[in-house]
């Protein structure tokens, strides 16, 4: 199947509506604040001297970056609301773009400024990194607004880099120490529909890992060579963005070989290595993989960043085959682990979106222990500041992930309020979801509508006859309504036993939702509570979330009173349990937070 | 009550015989060798020069204390086993401390031959602990051989201790970094009847975080004074003999007082930081206690020397009142944390006891964490090689444990074969404890019998009519054999739902055995198999363990296969779960073990 791009596609209202709106009118401007306090914006004057600027504001290597997928953010943002004071401020650091590029097309702040000599000679200094950034921007801003002074720049940056990689061989390596310029070659591919990016991206993908790559390391999947790869390793974001580039690659150039390696490793991400939340790379110390099945909560890394790569990854994979299960993925991610890291006010940002919170212990190893745990509370700007503009960037396309085609049938991978339109064929899908699970879709144009039923969902019913194939509904399109139904009612959810940290535990979803319990609501020892196998909740839509809160009674275990061991099981209360969605957790403070609670019953 | 001394009882037969005749024969030789090897025997010669020796054998300032604690353990064992080899191994070494003495009574190697301008300069430098340690052995030899000449040159080194500490003060600290001369002291006095070694432990107690007391801290226990500390913190070892010297003082002092804040400590140690093996000091990083309830089980440090010393405070809050929790505490301790420290051959010793190994998470850890976990192997020695000679000297004297008395009552605090022989009176045991419940008593010349009643036993059989006070059966002496028999069948055990890393999980006891499953015997995933809440075991003898392996049906959680999470319980198939007694782990290779498991029924 194939997307549809995000502009033949209007969302009307719901959920996704208000957080499109959200990062529209706050996060947008909010990231260009901090990006200005923090120098960001002003290194793109090429002016810092260590003499006359604070040193705080001396440019660091992956500045470039994050100012790139702000203006990209932008571009897509004004392709459907113009917005005039937005567009200003992204002109004006293209323009600066403009001016600081080097005559043989280089573009790097760092590299200009502070380390002239040194370009391309580290591998690990993100040079292509930031040049596949400003890539995507520039391709989203020629699209969005027809001023393609940036995508000038950057073709011409393009070319600089082939040169320099493939024809002279004059970089002090052969692949980028952090991916990002494979896929973005493929966007610049896509828009420009000139072969030489899509060769240049190929060229990167293949080297990696090569007897000709040079430092192969698994923390950046340049180990083996990429088709031989069979396991999602190393640094998550890295190994998201090369696994696009790949899937991209082999769509366009239809390399079985290299879906088949791409497919490998998105089993062997979401088979093995993703949270129940969508979160991937649980592990601090590389910012990355670990080993399969290794999940542990409190210490979660799951780095917003690498959600939303497995976003564009499992988007990527869409084109090989009408498998519901990738939308799934997009689905279960976005909801969950990319919707965590945004503050209700749409201003702050976790960089990682842990499983659990338990403030004790964090006192205990802020005194005493060598492990650093993810922050308690969410910030408006990082150091590495790589999430926010990710946020400003992923929300604005989230029309591209509802529908696709495949010949003559239209694909519902999303439930979305929105309106498609394209070459005349026309869609419309009328939605509260994913409060409500009725949805009701008119299809025109097309023969077939595939309906994707979420692998959550056990229960649906549908106003049409219809055939199941690949996780799909597919019904036969008459033009009437078509009205489906999916049962949202609040269920317990189990992990593979193999998950050692969540054994004999459940969580809790409602929906595509995954909830939390917060000491805010519950008290103490959020370990204690025991949820039974059938819950019976009690929902109230909570404005402030925009989705339903739970309340299920289960039971609580009693402390021990005369030993700290007995034969006896502890005796329990009734208790009330006050559920939240996951991605609404600490908006109120610091607060204890699970996601994973014993349950009884298994 | 008050215990009886080692010399009073002689234990006849059983699982602790063989153990102190493995002591015996093989543990005290192997560390002497090792002890040698590793230059701390030729240290005492204090001859060590960088340029004539090798730098690896440069004296550490902890040094003359290991070797003190195994000289202490040679005279326990040759009270009662005469073994003239061991004996002048021991003299060669007093020898040499008599020889090196300063005429002024100092006596330490290190600050002898390496820095003699820096003596009680650094309150960290464990001068007072290796003095401690040294009394302790000279009283014990003194003891055993009537040769005074350690115990001359203890006294000789107490009165210079004062000198400096009490009456001129010319330390640079008032109290000791690491605590150990308090209880020392005590023993001193307790042997020699000479007031001024109480006068000086409880100087060096009373003084401790006061405001006359240097650098105050947590670590050591002088961050309050110790009347006034009511939480076990910092590093367990530490604490435990600073508490042991406490409780020694307070009862030879009849002070309520200290007791009082002893009974406080006591219990905040084993009602709310001790694991079921009786360990304690959760921590790698202060080798000690945290906060409640804090007791994860892969990273468990539970140091050896820890539980030794948590047998030694205990023993030592008998005479305060006749509760059988001291001695439920001591027999927890003692057959789980301490003996999980030597390996079945005699030879080679844990200094951390962990309560979970996962080797793939090690490897992970390993890898990428900044985590260090306990090592999976016994060796035979550690550069800070604090608990072999402790062992050395734990086992020999274990017979002071089982019996005490208080007026015309004696008290069976333990379940040894043995005999009891003082003033005439008499007792007797005879039993396969801990592998077979029943235990005959035999006693003469005390009107009443107090048994104790395990705190892990809920069904017991006897015959005779009793009435219980606390945790003990007391039964009046008419001189007939006394059969007593406790249930040992199998359970599963359950700890205060407070302990988060055990919630929904149960361990499995045999009496006051702890089991744990190693991956050798039962492959990997330990934590899919679920214990079902009526144990059916089979039990079998061990003879290379002295003890019953077990049997257990139960379930295995079955991997998933087609996603990670899903709204269905994980199905189960039925699964033998070999256990084996927790201090057995480890002598079969390096491999995957817990102690606690996943309880359906909880």
């Amino acid at each position: 199947m194939k997307n549809f791009t995000f502009d033949n596609v209007s969302i009307t209202s719901g959920y996704l509506y208000e957080k499109q709106n959200l990062n529209r009118k706050t996060t947008i401007y909010s990231v260009y604040d901090r990006f200005y306090d923090t120098g960001r914006i002003g290194a793109f004057d090429f002016d810092y001297n260590e003499t006359t600027h604070d040193i705080s504001k001396k440019p660091h290597v992956f500045w470039d970056s994050d100012v790139a997928k702000w203006v990209e953010g932008v571009a897509y943002i004004i392709k459907k609301h113009p917005d005039k004071k937005l567009e200003e401020l992204a002109d004006a650091i293209i323009n600066k773009v403009k001016k600081h590029q080097d005559e043989n097309g280089y573009f790097n702040i760092y590299f200009t400024v502070c380390e002239p000599d040194k370009r391309f000679t580290d591998r690990n200094a993100h040079e292509l990194y930031c040049a596949g950034h400003l890539m995507e921007a520039a391709v989203a801003y020629a699209d969005a607004t027809g001023k393609t002074d940036l995508l000038d720049c950057m073709e011409k940056y393009a070319d600089h880099i082939k040169k320099v990689f493939v024809d002279d061989k004059s970089a002090a390596f052969a692949s980028p120490g952090h991916e990002e310029i494979e896929l973005a070659l493929m966007r610049m591919y896509e828009y420009t529909k000139n072969k030489k990016y899509l060769d240049l991206a190929k060229h990167f993908i293949d080297i990696r890992g090569s007897e000709d790559d040079i430092d192969r390391s698994g923390y950046n999947q340049s180990h083996m060579p990429v088709r031989e790869q069979t396991e999602a390793i190393g640094h998550s974001v890295r190994a998201m963005y090369l696994y696009t580039g790949m899937a991209l690659l082999a769509a366009e150039t239809d390399d079985k070989e290299l879906f088949s390696a791409c497919k490998t490793l998105w089993e062997d991400t979401v088979l093995k290595k993703m949270y129940v939340t969508g979160g991937i790379g649980s592990s601090r110390s590389n910012e990355g993989f670990t080993t399969p099945f290794d999940l542990p909560n409190d210490e979660a890394y799951a780095e917003t960043c690498a959600a939303i790569g497995l976003m564009f990854f499992s988007d990527a994979m869409l084109p090989f085959h009408n498998d519901s299960r990738y939308a799934d993925v997009i689905e279960k991610v976005l909801y969950n682990g990319v919707l965590s890291s945004l503050s209700l006010d749409g201003r702050s940002f976790f960089y990682e979106n842990p499983l659990e919170i338990n403030l004790a212990d964090r006192a205990k190893i802020a005194s005493i222990s060598q492990r650093t745990l993810p922050i308690t509370q969410r910030v408006e700007c990082f150091d590495c500041s790589c999430c926010p503009p990710n946020i400003n960037r992923v929300l604005p396309t989230l029309e591209k992930y509802i529908y696709a085609y495949e010949d003559d049938t239209l694909y519902v991978n999303q439930f979305v309020s929105s309106i498609l339109e394209n070459n005349g064929a026309t869609a419309k899908i009328v939605t509260e979801y994913p409060n409500n699970g009725d949805v009701s879709i008119t299809v025109r144009g097309f023969e077939k509508i595939a309906i994707r039923i979420p692998n959550w969902c056990d229960t649906f019913e549908i106003n049409k006859k219809y055939t199941k194939e690949n996780g799909f509904a597919i019904v036969e399109n008459d033009g009437d309504e078509i009205k489906i139904s999916f049962d949202m009612t609040p269920r317990t959810v189990y992990a593979d036993p193999r998950i050692k940290d969540v054994a004999g535990k459940v969580a809790i979803m409602r929906g595509p939702i995954v909830y939390c319990a917060e000491g805010v609501d519950n008290g103490g020892d959020l370990h204690s509570f025991v949820i039974p196998s059938v819950l019976k909740p009690t929902e109230k839509f909570e404005k402030n979330f925009g989705l339903f809160t739970l309340e299920v009674e289960c039971k609580k275990r009693i402390p021990f009173t005369s030993d700290l061991y007995s034969n006896t099981a502890p005796k329990t209360e009734t208790a009330t349990l006050k559920l939240i969605p996951y991605n609404c957790f600490a908006n109120r403070g610091e607060s204890d937070m699970t996601v994973w609670f014993c349950g009884g019953h298994i």
